[in-house]
C-alpha cells in the first residue's frame, strides 16, 4: 500500500503526517466529533475548498476541520437540514415539485412547487416526519454526474432540470459561499446546485443502503442526517422562483439548525427578544415615528416623541464634535450631476443614486453623500498647512436609492441623515488624525451603552475595476488604517473587496443588549476626490510650494435615524433618562392633587425636564401602567400626605418606589440621571 | 355758466363743494404745491383712476390729490422723468427708437433701439440735456387718437407700432399699478404704453406751443416738466426687446428721481450704504458661505464661519420653539407627487416646485413645504381636543422653483431650511392661536435686533381662481386674522390678491437698519387642507363626535437662510457678539505672549466662548487691523505688563480699549455681553 504526505491545520498549528492512500478525511479527525467538513487545500486549487469527511485524501493536500459551530460548518448543518426537510416534503406531498434549498443567515429553506400553502399542521407534520429522517441515520453520499444522465434521473424535477439547463451560465458560488450572507442564494437561484465544475448528485442512503432520497447539490453536507443536532422549522411563505415576480410563485419554507438544542433555544430566545425589541413595533407603540405609505418606501417620519430623541442625539453629538474641533458647515441637498463625475460616485456609485431631476434643462441629483460639498468648501480660497487638520462636519440628509426589498424600518432606509466629518490633512499627520477619529467615535458610541465592539477592515479587491487610484496609494493607505486598527487593541477583521472606491475604511461593529452586530461608525482613507483630475484641492506647505491634502471620511453613527433604530432596539424602548421623550410622567392619586403636581412639573419645566401630568379620567393605577407602557423612566406620584409634606412618592420604571421624597430632592434626583446620560 | 358738485378727498375728511363745469382738477388742489395728479372716482367707475391735473372734472366725481411723495406721486414723477430722458436720447442720439419707459421701484427705466450701448459719458450728456428741457417747463399733454391715427403718427417708431398693434391683446395697467412693483413691466413690455381702453399719445409742448416730442403713453404724468424736482440716471445695460431674448437686443438706461434733492441723496445714501452691507459680498469677505457653481443656482453653501451662525440661529430659534410648547418633528425632502395633490400644492402651486424625479416607476417631488408631511404626523393616530392646540414644528428644507433671475444671494434662494411651524387648534381657538403666534414672532425678531414693524393682511382677490374654498370660509378666516393683527397696534397695509391659495395670511414687515422692509414672518390660516376631500383631519370633541380642526401655518423668518443674509446687511457683517462666529480675537503683542494668551483662549473655551490666538507672523497693528476687517467683537491684546499682572487689554470692534484688565473679568465681560445677546 503507498503513502501520501498529507498536513492537518488547526488555527495555530500545522501537523505533517503520512497516510495511506485512499485515506478518507474523516479519519484524521476521528478525536473531534465537532467536526463535520473539511476544508482542503491541493496542489491544483490556489482556495481551500470544503469537502465531504468521505473525501479521500491526496498526496500534499492540506487539510483542516471544519467545527459545526463555525460558520461555515453551521452552513453546512443548515443546508444539509434543507435536504432532510425536502425529503420529508416529498415523502408526506409526493407530487411536491423541489425548487432550491440554500442555508441563509441563521438558517435555511427550501422552496416547493405544491397545489396549497403549506400550514403550520403540515409544518408540525414535517417536523416529525423530519425527525424520523434524523433518526433514520441516513448518509449523505456524493456522486459525480454528467448533464445528460442527471437530466435523465431528475426528468420528474422540472426546475432542476433547468438548473442543470443554467449550469455555468449564472453566478455561482459554494454552498457556504453564498447563504451566509443572506437569502441571496434565492434570488440568482442556481447557486447551491451547481457549481461551474463537475455536476453531482447526493443520495440519502438509508441503513439498508437503499437511496431514501437524492438532490442535485453541490454539497459538502453532513456524513449523516443523524449529525443534526437540533433544528425548527420557522414559517412558510410564498417566493417566485429565481427570485423573478414573471416566474411561478412556490411555497418557501423557511427552518433553522443548529449544533445543539442549547444553541438553538438561545437563538429562539434571541428572536424573541429581537421581535419584542423590534424598533418598528415600539416606534409604533411609543409613537415615535411612521412610514407614510403617501411619502414613499424608505422615508421616516418623526413624530413629536421621535422628534425628541433625534434632537437630543444630534445636539449631543454636534456639541461632541464642535468640542473636538470640528468646525460645522451646511451644504444643499440637491446638486448639479457634474459635481458627482467629479467626485467619482458617478457611475461609481451610480445605482446607489436617486435618479436625476431635470432643472432649467440640466440633470440634478439628490446628494447621496456630502463629500463632494465639503470639497467646494475647502477649495472655497486658499488653505495654508497652518489650518491642517482641516475638520469638516455636517448633519449631511443624503438620498440613497436602496432597492425597495431591502428597506427595512429605520435600519435601512432612503433619506437619512448622516453625521459626516472630512479631516482634511497633510500625508503625514493622516495616521494621527485616524486614531484620533477612532478614539472619538468609540467614545461617542460609549456614550449611547454601547461599549462591545470590533473592528472590519475594508479593502480592494484587486481582481475587481471598480476601485481607482495606483496599487501604491491603496498599498499605503491600507497600511495606514491597517496599524491604526491594530494598535486600539480590539478584534480586527479583514474584508477583502469592501472598500469604497476611492480607498479602504475601518468600519466599526458595535454588538447590542442581545448580542447582534450593527455596522456603526466608518473611516476611511482617500487620496482619490482630493487628487488632480478630481477636485484638485491643494493647501500652501511651510516651503510655499502646493500640496495636495488627503481626506479622511468618517461617519460616527453612519445615519442618525439608523442609530436611533438601532438603539430602540438595545434599551427595548427604554431610553435613558437623556434620550426619553418623556423623563417624568406626574400621577396625581386623585384630581384634587393635579395642580399640586402641575406646580411641580412647572418647576421641573423650568430645570429644563421634560415631564408631563396625567390629568386623565383614568384610575391611578391604570395611569401607572400607562407610563411604564410608555417606558417613561421616572413617575412622580402624589396625594394628601405628600402634599402636606411638600414631597412626592417617586416611582421607577422597574416598579421600585420611595415615598415621602421632598419635592426639591426628587426635582434634583431627575436631574442628575438626566445629566450623567446613564441608564437607570 | 352751469354748475356741478365734486367731492374733494383727504386722508380723513371730505369736503363737497359746487364748482363750474369745464374746471380742472388742478383749481382744486391750488394751495397744494405738491399735488402733481388726481386720484378720481366718477359716477361711471367703480375703482378710482388717476388722472392729469389738467383733467376736466364731472358731475359727481370725488377727488384726491396726489402728493409728489407719495407711492403713486413717486410713479408718476419717475414716468415723466422717464418721457424727459427719452426725449433727450432722441434730441442727442436722432436715430434712437423708442422701446418702453416704466417707473420700478426707486427709479425709471427707458429702453431705446441704437446702434452702439450708451457710454458713462453720454449718461452725463443727456442728464444736461434733461435738465434743459426741464427748465424749458414743457407741458404734458394728453390726447385721445385713435390706432389708424397713431400707427401713422408713430410709423418711424417700430416698437410703438408693435404696442398698438398689441393693445388690449396682453396684460396691462396703469402706469402706476404696473411698475411700484419692480421691473415686471419690462417684461410685458406694453402695461405703460397702452391700456385696454383709449389709445393716448402725450405731447411736450414747449413755451411755444409747439409739440417738442411726444409718446404713445396712457399717462398721467406731471403737469410740466419742471416739476421735476431732482434726477439722476443711475447705468445703463443691455435688455431684450418685451424680456424675450428671441428679440432684438435693447440698451436701457436706468434712472431715479425724487421729491426733492434731499431725498434724492438720501436714496443715493442708502444705495451706497446698501452696496457696503451686501450680504454677497460681506458673506465672501467674512468667509461665511458661497454660491458654487457646481452645485446651482440659489443653492447656497455654509463655510464654517457662516455654519456657527447658522447653528447659533438654529439653536436658539429651536429652543425658543420647544420653550414655547412646539413640538419638533422631522420629515423627508421627498415625497410621492400624489401627497402634493392631496394638499393641493399641486397644481394651485406646480410653478413654484421643482421638477419630478423618476423613482421605480413613481414620480416624486422635492418638498417646497412641510404641511402635508406635518398633516400626516396628525393623522398618524386618532387625536383628542385635549392635545389642541397641537403644534408640529421643524426646520424644514424646502426647495422652491425660484426663476433664475430673480435668484438673488441668500434673500431668494432654492433651496432653504423654513422654521415651519403648524398649529392645529379647535376653529375657537384660533383667534388666541394666532395672536400667541404673532406675539412670539415679534418676540423672536426683537431678539435678533429688529423691532420696527408694519403687518399687511393679504387675502384673496375674489376675480381670480387661483383660490380655494366657500366665501364663507375665507370671509371667517380673514375677519380673525384682520382682527388680531388690528389688535396688535401696529400699521396695517392691505394686501389683497396676495393670500395663499388655501387662505389669508398676515405678514410680518421688519424695516432693518437702513430703514429697507424685509418681510419676515407669516401666519395663515387654513381650513382646506384639512378638510374632508385633502387631508381629513379629524379630532374627539369632548362629546365624542369627530370634529376638523383649523391649522395655523407660521414661518417665523421665512427662511433661516434669507433672515441670515438680512442678519448680515442689517449689521453691515458686525454681528452681535452671541452670532459673530469669532467672539474673541487674541493678539499676543509680540510672540512671546502666545502662549499666555493660549491659556486665556482655554479658558474662555472652557466657558464655551469662540476664541481664536493670532499667532501668525504679521505684526500686532496688522493683527488689530485684520481683526476689525473680520468684525470680531472683542480683541484681548496682552504683552509684558499685561503677562506680569495676569491681565489683558479688552478692545471692542469701535476702537474703544480698557487697559490692565484681570483676566477673570475679561472672561466675565464677554461671557455677559454673549449672554445678554445685545449688540456691543
Amino acid at each position: 500500500m503507498s503513502e501520501i504526505k498529507v498536513a492537518v491545520l488547526s488555527a495555530d498549528a500545522r501537523q505533517d503526517t503520512t497516510v495511506t492512500t485512499g485515506t478518507k478525511a474523516w479519519e484524521l479527525f476521528k478525536e473531534q466529533p465537532d467536526v463535520i467538513a473539511a476544508r482542503v487545500s491541493t496542489g491544483s486549487t490556489t482556495e481551500p475548498a470544503l469537502k465531504d469527511l468521505s473525501y479521500e485524501l491526496g498526496d500534499g493536500d492540506e487539510v483542516e476541520g471544519v467545527a459545526i459551530d463555525s460558520a461555515d460548518g453551521h452552513d453546512i448543518l443548515r443546508h444539509s437540514c434543507a435536504h432532510v426537510l425536502a425529503q420529508a416534503v416529498q415523502d408526506l406531498f409526493p407530487e411536491a415539485k423541489l425548487g432550491i434549498g440554500p442555508p441563509i443567515k441563521d438558517g435555511f429553506y427550501y422552496d416547493f412547487d405544491v397545489e396549497t400553502p403549506f400550514t403550520p399542521d403540515d409544518l408540525a407534520k414535517l417536523e416529525t416526519r423530519m425527525r424520523k429522517i434524523i433518526k433514520d441515520n441516513q448518509r449523505f453520499s456524493r456522486r459525480v454526474t454528467t448533464d445528460e444522465d442527471a437530466l435523465a434521473e431528475l426528468a420528474d424535477e422540472p426546475y432542476k432540470v433547468e438548473l442543470i439547463g443554467l449550469k455555468g451560465g449564472v453566478s455561482t458560488s459554494s454552498t457556504t459561499g453564498d447563504g451566509s450572507t443572506g437569502e441571496i442564494g434565492g434570488v440568482e437561484g442556481a447557486s447551491a446546485e451547481v457549481g461551474a465544475g463537475e455536476l453531482t448528485i447526493y443520495d440519502n442512503i438509508d441503513r439498508n443502503g437503499e437511496v431514501a432520497w437524492k438532490d442535485l447539490c453541490r454539497g459538502p453536507h453532513l456524513p449523516t442526517t443523524k449529525r443534526i443536532p437540533a433544528f425548527k422549522l420557522m414559517r412558510s411563505a410564498a417566493a417566485y422562483w429565481r427570485g423573478n415576480e414573471k416566474n411561478k410563485q412556490l411555497q418557501r419554507i423557511y427552518g433553522t439548525a443548529w449544533e445543539s438544542k442549547d444553541a438553538l433555544d438561545d437563538y429562539l430566545h434571541r428572536l424573541e427578544e429581537a421581535e419584542k425589541r423590534d424598533h418598528r413595533k415600539l416606534g409604533r407603540e411609543l409613537d415615535l415615528f411612521s412610514f407614510p405609505d403617501e411619502i414613499g418606501s424608505g422615508l421616516p417620519v418623526f413624530h413629536p416623541k421621535g422628534g425628541v430623541i433625534k434632537r437630543e442625539m444630534e445636539d449631543y453629538v454636534r456639541r461632541r464634535h464642535i468640542e473636538d474641533g470640528f468646525e460645522y458647515v451646511g451644504t444643499p441637498h440637491i446638486a448639479k450631476e457634474g459635481l458627482f463625475y467629479t467626485s467619482g460616485h458617478l457611475p461609481y456609485y451610480g445605482e446607489g443614486m436617486f435618479p436625476p431631476l431635470d432643472v432649467d434643462g440640466m440633470d440634478y441629483r439628490l446628494k447621496a453623500m456630502n463629500c463632494p460639498m465639503h470639497n467646494l468648501i475647502f477649495r472655497s480660497r486658499q488653505r495654508s498647512y497652518r489650518e491642517l487638520p482641516l475638520r469638516l462636519f455636517e448633519f449631511g440628509h443624503v438620498y440613497r436609492h436602496e432597492k425597495s426589498g431591502v428597506v427595512h424600518g429605520l435600519t435601512r432606509v432612503r433619506g437619512f441623515a448622516q453625521d459626516d466629518s472630512h479631516s482634511y490633512v497633510t500625508p503625514e499627520q493622516a495616521p494621527a488624525e485616524i486614531k484620533h477619529l477612532l478614539d472619538f467615535v468609540l467614545g461617542l458610541l460609549k456614550d449611547f451603552g454601547l461599549d462591545d465592539f470590533y473592528l472590519e477592515l475594508s479593502t480592494r479587491d484587486d481582481s475587481k475595476d471598480k476601485f481607482i487610484g495606483s496599487d501604491e496609494d491603496w498599498a499605503i493607505a491600507t497600511k495606514v488604517l491597517e496599524d491604526v486598527a491594530t494598535d486600539s487593541g480590539l478584534e480586527l477583521v479583514p474584508d477583502p473587496g469592501g472598500a469604497a472606491y476611492y480607498g479602504p475604511k475601518i468600519s466599526v461593529q458595535a454588538r447590542d443588549a442581545i448580542g447582534r452586530t450593527w455596522q456603526m461608525s466608518t473611516i476611511q482613507y482617500d487620496f482619490n476626490q482630493p487628487s488632480t483630475d478630481r477636485f484638485n484641492l491643494e493647501y500652501v506647505a511651510p516651503d510655499g510650494s502646493k500640496q495636495q491634502p488627503v481626506m479622511i471620511h468618517s461617519a460616527k453613527f453612519g445615519s442618525i435615524e439608523r442609530f436611533l433604530g438601532v438603539l430602540v432596539e438595545h434599551y427595548a424602548g427604554a431610553f435613558p433618562p437623556w434620550l426619553a421623550p418623556v423623563q417624568v410622567q406626574a400621577i396625581p392619586v386623585a384630581d384634587t392633587f393635579a395642580d399640586y403636581l402641575y406646580d411641580v412639573a412647572r418647576q421641573m419645566q423650568a430645570r429644563g425636564i421634560r415631564v408631563e401630568v396625567d390629568d386623565s379620567d383614568d384610575r391611578m393605577q391604570k395611569k401607572i401602567r400607562n407610563a411604564q407602557l410608555q417606558k417613561v423612566p421616572f413617575m412622580l406620584i402624589a396625594g394628601a400626605e405628600d402634599l402636606e409634606k411638600g414631597a412626592v412618592s417617586f416611582r421607577y420604571r422597574d416598579g421600585r418606589q420611595d415615598n415621602g421624597v421632598p419635592v426639591a430632592e426628587a426635582i434634583d434626583r431627575v436631574a442628575a440621571a438626566i445629566a450623567s446620560r446613564e441608564q437607570v
